[in-house]
C-alpha cells in the first residue's frame, strides 16, 4: 500500500528522534511490504528561522494532502521572547486548528520494568492504564474576544463552544471507552462555569446512545486529586481544550515514562497527526541522547489509527516492550541493571 | 481582647468540625484571657434549607461587621440538581466576591508521621513546604458573559482580569515569598492566553519591588507536573482562579495530610475567612467521625493572620503536632501503632 505521510522534526531533539521514527518506517516498509511516501516540512522555531512564520502555507498543504502527520517537538528558548503570532507554538495551535484536529487522544500506561521511576508508589500506580480524550480546537485556546481593553486596564479571553464542538468530542470519548473498558469520566467545572454545565448536558444526552458505557461527572478539581491518590481509577477521561491541557500533563508523569508516551491528534475522517507527549527538551539538543521511545510509539499509533494497520503497530510496541524488558533504555531512565543506549542504539534496538 | 468571630458551620461535616473550632477557642479565650463573640450564620444547603438562599444578606453582613469568620464546609449531594442560582456553591462564591476576599492563601506542608499516607514516594515528598497565593474574585469565575447563545447551539464563559486585581494578588504572592523562603513560582499559560501574557508582564514589573525575591515563571501544565515530580521545588506559587483552584487541590494530596490542611481567603485590611481545605463529606456527616484538624488549623491561621494572634496560634499549631506524634488520629488516616480517635476525642486531646 502507498501511503504519505508528512514529517515535521520541528525543534530541539524533534529532529534526532525524527530520525528513530523514519527507521522504524523503513523497517516496516520492507517487512510488509507497503510504500510509505515521505515528505519533510518546516514548523515551529525552524519554520521562523527559515521561513519566517511558524506555520508556513506549504506545511499546511502538504499535511491536508498527506494520509497522517508525524510531529518531533516545537518551542525553545530561542524564541521566547518573540511576539505572541511569531512563536513556535502558534505553528502547532495553527495546525491543530487548520487541520480541523479537534480530539487528542493521550494514552497513559505502567510500564512494569519502569515502575520504579514513577514518583508514586507502585502499589497506587501499578495498574493505572487509561486514555484522556482532550478537545483541542475550541475553548480558550480560540475564542475570541481576546484582548486588551481600556488602554491596557483590562484584559479578556474567551471560552466559547458550540454544541456541535462539545457533541463530537463527546462522541469521541464514548466511542474509546467503547473498545476500551468501557468506563468514560466526563471532566468539567459545572459549578461555575456556563460551558461545563452544557458540555454535561451533552454528555447525558449521548450517554442514551452507548448504553454499555458507564458515565461518571467529575470536576476539574476533583479529577486532579483523583489522578494521584488513584489513577488505576480512571479508563478514559473526556474533557474541554485546557482542562485536557493540565490533566494530560499531569497523568503523563505519574507512571514515570514520560519519555515513552505517544499521543494522537485526529479529525473524522481518519487523518491525524502524531507526536510524542514530551517537549523539545532544548537542553539535550543534539547529544544524541533523546529517549526515541515516544516518538516511535507515536509511529505506532498512526499506523494503527490513521492508515488501518494494527498488524504493523502492534510489531512496533512489542519490540519496545523487549527492549525495555532487556533493560535497554536511554539517559532518562535509570534502569537498575539495564544498559544505556543513544538514541541510535536504542532506535537500531527496537 | 474583644473579637467578633462569625461561624458559618454549613453542611455535612461542616457543623461537626466547628464544634471542635469552638472548643478550641474557648480554651484559647480562657489561657490568654480574650473575650471572643461568635455569632453563627446559615450558609450554602442549610441557608437554602432555612432561608431558601445559598447566602442570606445577613450572613453577609455579620461577617462584614466581624474580625473574621471560620467557614465549615459547604455543598452535598442533596443540592446538586437545583438550578445554578440555588446552588450551595453559589453561597460560597457569594460571600467570596461579597466580601472581596481576592487572596486565597493555601499552604502545604508535610507533617512527618503522616508520610507514609502519601500516594508519593517518601524521598520526593518529604521536603515539601509550599504555599499557593490563588486569585479568588476574578477570572473564569465572575467574568461576564457567561451564557447560551443561538438559541443553545453556543456557549461561553469569559476569563476577564483588571490591571488593579493582578497587580494586589501578585504582591501578596511576593509578599508571601518575602516572609517565607523567597522563592515565588508564577503559574500562568502566556503561550496561549493574553490574560496570561498581561499577567507575566505584571509579575515581571513588580518584582522590581521585591529584588530579594527569586521570581520564576512556569506554564500551568508544567506546573501541574512538577507538583508531582519535584514538590519540594516550591516555595510560593501565585497564580489566578481557576489555575489556582486546580493547583492546590492536586498539592492538597500530595503530602497524604488532605484533611490537615487549612486555608485563608483574605484581602487588605486583615479581614478574612478560614475554612479546611477538605470539602463536606457527606458520607460520613452525622457520625462523629470527621477529622477536626483541618479546622483547627484553619482556626489558628485565623488567629494569626486576622486577630494578630501569633502566639495563640503557635499554641494550637504545637498541640496538633503533639497529637500525632502521640499517633492520635481519626478513621480517615491509618497510622501505625496509632490511636484511632473520634472527632470528639481528639479534639479534647488537641
Ligand atoms: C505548546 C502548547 C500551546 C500546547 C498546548 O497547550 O496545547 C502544549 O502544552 C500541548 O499540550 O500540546
Ligand atoms: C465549590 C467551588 C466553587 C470552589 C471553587 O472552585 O473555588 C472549591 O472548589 C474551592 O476550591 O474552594
Amino acid at each position: 500500500m502507498e501511503k504519505k505521510i508528512v514529517l515535521l522534526p520541528g525543534d530541539g531533539i524533534g529532529k534526532e528522534i525524527m530520525e528513530s521514527a523514519k527507521k522504524v518506517l523503513a523497517a516496516i516498509e520492507s517487512e510488509y511490504h507497503h510504500d510509505f511516501v515521505l515528505q519533510e516540512c518546516a514548523i515551529g522555531g525552524d519554520a521562523l528561522d527559515r521561513y519566517g512564520v511558524p506555520l508556513p502555507d506549504d506545511t499546511l498543504k502538504a499535511c491536508e494532502e498527506a494520509d497522517a502527520v508525524l510531529l518531533g517537538s516545537v518551542g525553545g528558548p530561542k524564541w521566547d521572547n518573540q511576539p505572541p503570532e511569531f512563536r513556535p507554538e502558534k505553528g502547532l495551535l495553527g495546525i491543530r486548528k487548520g487541520l480541523g484536529l479537534f480530539a487528542n487522544l493521550r494514552p497513559v500506561k505502567s510500564f512494569p520494568s519502569l515502575l520504579h521511576a514513577s514518583p508514586l508508589k507502585e502499589e497506587i500506580v501499578k495498574d493505572s492504564d487509561m486514555m484522556i480524550v482532550r478537545e483541542l480546537t475550541g475553548g480558550l485556546y480560540f475564542g475570541e474576544p481576546r484582548e486588551r481593553r481600556n488602554n491596557g486596564e483590562d484584559v479578556v479571553d474567551t471560552l466559547a463552544y458550540s454544541r456541535q464542538e462539545i457533541e463530537r468530542i463527546v462522541e469521541k470519548g464514548f466511542e474509546s471507552a467503547q473498545i476500551r473498558n468501557k468506563h468514560l469520566t466526563s471532566v468539567d467545572k459545572a459549578n461555575v462555569l456556563e460551558s461545563s454545565r452544557m458540555w454535561r448536558e451533552i454528555v447525558n444526552e449521548k450517554a442514551a446512545d452507548y448504553p454499555d458505557v458507564k458515565v461518571e461527572h467529575l470536576l476539574v478539581d476533583a479529577a486532579a486529586m483523583k489522578l494521584i491518590t488513584n489513577p488505576s481509577g480512571f479508563d478514559v477521561i473526556v474533557t474541554e481544550n485546557l482542562f485536557g491541557d493540565i490533566l494530560s500533563d499531569e497523568a503523563s508523569v505519574l507512571t514515570g515514562s514520560l519519555g515513552m508516551l505517544p499521543s494522537a491528534s485526529v479529525r473524522t475522517d481518519g487523518l491525524g497527526m502524531y507526536e510524542p507527549v514530551h517537549g523539545s527538551a532544548p537542553d539535550i539538543a543534539g547529544k544524541g541522547i533523546a529517549n526515541p521511545i515516544g516518538m516511535i510509539l507515536s509511529t505506532a499509533l498512526m499506523l494503527e489509527y490513521s492508515l488501518g494497520m494494527k498488524e504493523e503497530a502492534k510489531a512496533i510496541e512489542t519490540a519496545v516492550m523487549d527492549c525495555l524488558e532487556q533493560g535497554y533504555h536511554t539517559s532518562d531512565l535509570n534502569i537498575k541493571d539495564g544498559k544505556q543506549m543513544s538514541t541510535e542504539e536504542i532506535t537500531e534496538a527496537i
